[in-house]
């Protein structure tokens, strides 16, 4: 698959009222199960499911988590998370996000994420063969620029 | 506009990680959550948007909420929330809800809210005209089954 | 052990900023969370632990919930959750609650949640012996009001 | 007032089933909420009530999150969260905390966050004069570890 090929990671978020806190914006812990959302989308559109890894007992558990906010989303926008893979390890993988009012794409946050690879009893393991191949590949196309807003499809709900 | 023509009421949602418990499934309190989504979605399908109520200073509080749970929401389980007007009166307004996984259309949760129309200031007031002819509108075509799954077309997220 | 010695009910939250909606109240749904963190509270001062439970396969998924909402919680409002089983069947269990605030113990809301008890595979058995025994003890404590307000101290947090 | 007599920083939580995701921990994006509830007890327990500045239009919103993530928070533990001024500017105030697990004191989490003053309209301002008082007095005492583990009481929940 050429790298121009690779499937987007934009996922679009309705900003819920639950979601508001009385500043009148979405609470900036909100962000945190955004960017989830986010790197879940990408990781499907490109054949890894989170939820399948889970089924055999590998999990990716959030060990550091990096938080930088611009401006508030307001209740009902509409807000795009655009995710990223920065950096694969063996036993780590790094993700980054941009969260845009889709409305004018103006930026709301940044962020990044470190999720750890463990076994079910969360004992750090390495990250099994082909999701690792495929993490690699989009940390390569996202390098390159392929994965970036321009090519990027809105991703299912 | 005839009541077949009313737009759908169906609302997309995917269970987040961040909202399973460690019962394996999404928790409870997460079908308030995306019953309001469904609301909201159903009222700005049609011409009302909650947000621009609240500008204008009319707030609609839940004054109260049942819920049957049948069963749970698996993460990454794409759950649909249909949504109609059950009861329409001069300062509340009850909608119903059925959540639905997808995938085979099982019945997850059933639901109603019941929501007054209060000032800024939390004080009960009347619907705004507009709003209530219509919700009027939205509950008569729901009692004729107008606005029924079959009729549903996927709302935007 | 005398009914009037029957340890008490009531659980103090503190309102999270988080939990605040842009209508400047807690918003609904917390308030599941909430009479959870009541029942347990209940439930553990009285011998029954629901992560010890759990750790024995037994779980109890919420199958019904109703809830009156009265008055909003502000931001940082102290609020006291006061916790009385109303009703214990051979598998499932009802609970009733009212939220008040501390500061003039007006009423902010009343719910009930009924819990289904299953097996780890969600299978519906019957309650344990011991939990059933002592929340049959708990229900007759409320009806006899033992349990009430005047009877209850703070439970630890 | 003597450093040694600064008011404790220490703020109680239980872990919630509701904070739980299916990995049998609380979510990571609970963290930012109880970081929030220790930041709050600090400044309330030092004379400075968020509630009471932002009813006088004074605004604190997150600017910016680091978390580093040790081990997972059970469901039902008892967490101690430990919250320190790490740094005082003109318009804005950095926290520090950790979270413990009370039984043994393990370490949960790590955190900052950075605060930016604003008004009621989101533009950046100064933070008032006697509230900054407070927070530098707090910095200066965390610096000398008399607001360190050592000298906390247990705050109000």
């Amino acid at each position: 698959m050429a790298a121009d090929q690779i499937p987007g990671s934009r996922t679009e978020i309705r900003v819920r009222y639950a979601e508001t806190d009385q500043m009148g914006h979405a609470h900036h812990m909100n962000y945190l199960a955004w960017f989830e959302l986010g790197r879940t989308e990408l990781m499907r559109a490109n054949g890894v499911s989170y939820a399948g890894l889970e089924r055999e007992g590998v999990l990716l558990p959030v060990a550091r988590a990096e938080l930088d906010y611009r401006r508030g989303a307001g209740y009902d926008d509409l807000v795009w998370v655009r995710s990223r893979v920065k950096q694969v390890r063996s036993r780590s993988v790094t993700f980054e996000y941009e969260a845009v009012r889709a409305e004018d794409e103006a930026l709301l946050a940044r962020g990044t994420t470190t999720l750890v690879c463990t076994d079910s009893g969360l004992r750090t393991r390495r990250i099994p063969v082909e999701a690792q191949r495929i993490l690699e590949q989009l940390r390569r196309a996202a390098e390159t620029g392929a994965n970036g807003p321009g090519a990027q499809a809105p991703a299912s709900p």
